[in-house]
């Protein structure tokens, strides 16, 4: 599209707009200058132009602005709660593209307390599904992001993004999408297609050829509707937190984790930061020493720790949190500095366990009653903050990081679960953070048994000249170095969706394929994945 | 194909049979008349003929025989080891395909002991795996299925079959299929798709949309390799027994185990088979008392026991072992009339211990020493003597069912893991089955959270004119009967490929336009759960 000469385009967004007024009213159309810079920012530099926003509130609503799209030939690209930072936010990845705001699809639509599911729309929120649990009164809880509790779990499911707690492989335990395809057709995934099949919630199979893997990190569909499972409340839950103080003993570390997993001691999202991460996400910036904050100045300020983790167990029954704690203490004491096993059974009190350590050494992991709060569910806006580490002068909410011109960037190379790739990768990720002269804000996350996702964060201030950039240029060095490595990222920010290697087979034209099957004229959110 | 003369059909056959010889030599294609009469010979009549039995030995052939194939407009369905019992065995889903069979693609292309997996050809058998690992003294196991010992895994992972012990849902627990689709491409699922991912045998979604699910129960493609997860030894095995004597508890059982499977303490398979299933998995058929075999006979010969149930917790420490069992006496000790829990801690031996009941009780179970071998994933033939159950003269081996004219025909309903469902499933096929004249062999497997796979096991002797007939008549009566009440099957024997209620969205002309785009003649498996 971009060969059209400018006032043709013009002309067709025009009347595209036209059309998407009378389908969605005045209210459900924004253009207006404010409302596409509101859109057309991320926190690091963009240059994608959105011409409008769109607001549909109903899958028929959906379907009615992707056949407008399709009929004037532009393109659209949808958001649901637009909190996709550090990997472009509502941003397009393509230049001129519309934004559809999924927002106002906010219904719960179904819950079982007994199956222990929920179906929700893409609007939908974290905050609001703990509400509707807390109204009823629910013995259920539905484990939350990092993020915020503003975020969608539906957009969260479909990056692949992590639960804390339990179902840390949210994707997983998610089953009967419905989703509007590009041309306008509608599927629902696993048992989901048959009317009044009983397993619908229940399975994420259903029989025959399973498509729900197609609709995540894709722009094969919007997805409209999803089935969430929910974890009943334990009668203990323990919170585990560990540390370790010498670099050396990350590896060692990691092949502990590994046979944790293997064996099911742990099944629960376990994090891993470095001390930077810990340091930044507890405390302000230490202006007074200038940027970059150096290794040597971090270590004066928090003498001990390089590792810090953090983990979960739920256990039914008193016997089995005890057995749970044996198990660690074999295992994890060995291998760590610290380690501490806080224990809350049912409603009551939390009790802190030192297994190894002194509890002085617990400080820099922060509140514990604030994990236990998290590990239950209840959505917190404390990491937010983090976004806001190089900013001398935040705002008061955290809440608008593009606005606020944080500097936010994800790189997430994937990692064999296995101390050796671990300890190498995170060699080769610092020394190249250091080297671009920002903080090694560095952390895993272990929610299967043969991985571990590499969250490696880059914050700077988007109001320094030349750090975007010069952030833009680490992020792409930390991927490039990744990849030859054959740690290939698991998830890809906007400005990285051409970045991966190239294939060994013929998937890249299998997905063209699909994509040209399903959106002939390339209308849902070219270039996001899956190219054109 | 149906309305192109025979003649002309026939010449295509005779041509392409030249062309495999050239790719194969004479001994990789086999059409004597026994080689035919093996491959059209299932648990049930069928009348599919099969014009020639092809096999390559590797990648490139089954890629030429595909070409081969497509060049002269005649159909191949492919076979790994031809052990889908029940289900049709080798036999194609429509009339004149050739079968091509994967026995020859027999190696074990990778493994590591570090981080538990294995990558096979589909045809490796379960025997094959068992061999390599103890060869090489490894502390990994993998769990094996109830069938027979040289049943192909990749096999049973497609048909979405279900493992015994831990990772019983097999297909969530594989990964980096290599994939050869109908028009002679090439796909490797997840990570794997890139040169050197050191993620590829390790991850299941990859990046971008994930495609695995579309090669489950489909004919999208021939799976020419598979990695399996494994798991290491547990420190602690105990096998878990219950009985319930009284057809009312089903119910609460059944909302019991859902209880167990939320909170994690069940994460192993877990079988309940009825009192009929049990019988006849551990004698002969009374045949002094006639067929079919009546309630109020069976009641007569085994006094106790209604529903019987077993499943194992693995454990990595021994108060983890004992944590559990205290849970599993709180939960299952009030619903059942028996709970035996048996113990084994690294080779030493089993020590039995009795929570509820007495020893006489535990009679119907078995031999509790085989258990353990099954759990621990050492292959067994023991469950193939079923299949022989109403054959008055058995072979020696159990091993040609299909040669010795066995009748076995499965229905397989997805049901709410959820007493209500379960309970008025167990009532309707029960129904059905008596009416027909047959003995109610039924059983629940469970291996994921939220449903309960219903096995529903029709046998009966080939060689008795007319039951052929009557079995199928039930068989289709059972799946009827489960569809209206919302119970729709996860997996299908060939003859039931167009039993599937109609969808109420897109997904069947979706995949109907997925399979023209990569098999536009429809030249593999044509009607095998995709139509054409």
């Amino acid at each position: 599209m971009a060969s059209l000469d400018s006032s043709t385009m013009e002309q067709r967004w025009a009347r595209a707009i036209e059309q998407w007024q009378r389908l969605l009213g005045e209210d459900g159309v924004l253009s207006e200058p404010s409302e596409r810079q509101r859109v057309e920012s991320a926190t690091f530099a963009t240059r994608q132009r959105v011409p409008v926003v769109l607001r549909p509130a109903n899958r028929a609503e959906v379907q009615g602005c992707l056949r407008i799209a399709s009929e004037h030939g532009v393109s659209l690209y949808p958001s649901s709660r637009g909190r996709n930072w550090g990997f472009g936010s509502r941003v397009p990845v393509e230049d001129l593209c519309g934004v559809l705001e999924l927002g106002l699809m906010n219904r719960i639509i179904d819950f079982s307390e007994d199956m222990a599911t929920i179906t929700v729309e893409p609007g939908v929120t974290f905050q609001q599904v703990f509400d509707f649990l807390e109204e009823r009164g629910s013995r259920l809880f539905f484990n939350v992001t990092g993020s915020s509790p503003w975020s969608s779990p539906v957009a969260n499911a479909l990056e692949r993004g992590d639960g804390v707690g339990p179902y840390g492989d949210r994707t997983a335990h998610t089953c009967g999408l419905e989703v509007v395809l590009p041309d306008g057709r509608v599927v629902h995934t696993g048992m989901a297609r048959f009317d009044g099949a009983s397993t619908a919630t229940l399975h994420r199979w259903g029989v025959g050829p399973s498509l729900d893997g197609l609709f995540a990190q894709s722009n094969l569909g919007i997805v409209t509707r999803m089935t969430f499972w929910l974890k009943p409340k334990p009668k203990v839950l323990q919170v585990v937190r560990f540390r370790v103080d010498d670099p050396e003993r990350l590896a060692p570390l990691m092949d502990g984790m590994r046979q944790l997993w293997f064996e099911g001691t742990l099944r629960s999202s376990t994090g891993i930061w470095n001390d930077f991460r810990a340091f930044s996400s507890r405390r302000g910036f230490p202006w007074e020493l200038g940027t970059p904050l150096r290794r040597d100045q971090l270590e004066a300020m928090i003498s001990e720790g390089v590792w810090f983790g953090l983990t979960t167990v739920y256990s039914a029954h008193e016997k089995q949190a005890e057995g749970n704690v044996a198990r660690l203490e074999e295992a994890l004491g060995p291998l760590t500095d610290l380690l501490a096993i806080a224990s809350r059974v049912e409603g009551d009190d939390v009790r802190d366990a030192l297994i190894k350590g002194t509890s002085s050494m617990l400080a820099p992991f922060g509140d514990v009653n604030a994990a236990f709060k998290l590990m239950s569910g209840i959505p917190s806006v404390a990491s937010q903050r983090s976004m806001y580490w190089r900013k001398r002068n935040a705002s008061a909410d955290f809440q608008t990081p593009e606005a606020d011109r944080c500097g936010v960037i994800w790189a997430c190379p994937l990692v064999p679960l296995h101390g050796r790739h671990a300890a190498e990768a995170n060699a080769v990720v610092e020394g190249i953070i250091l080297a671009h002269g920002f903080e090694p804000l560095l952390g895993w996350v272990i929610q299967q048994e043969r991985v571990a996702y590499f969250l490696v964060l880059i914050i700077y201030d988007r109001d320094v000249p030349g750090e975007d950039d010069r952030a833009m240029a680490c992020h792409d060095a930390i991927l490039e170095a990744c990849k030859t490595r054959g740690w290939i990222p698991w998830r890809l920010g906007i400005q990285s969706m051409q970045t991966l290697p190239a294939g060994r087979d013929d998937t890249d034209g299998v997905l063209r394929e699909f994509k040209r099957l399903v959106d002939p004229q390339g209308i849902l959110a070219p270039g996001r994945y899956v190219s054109g």
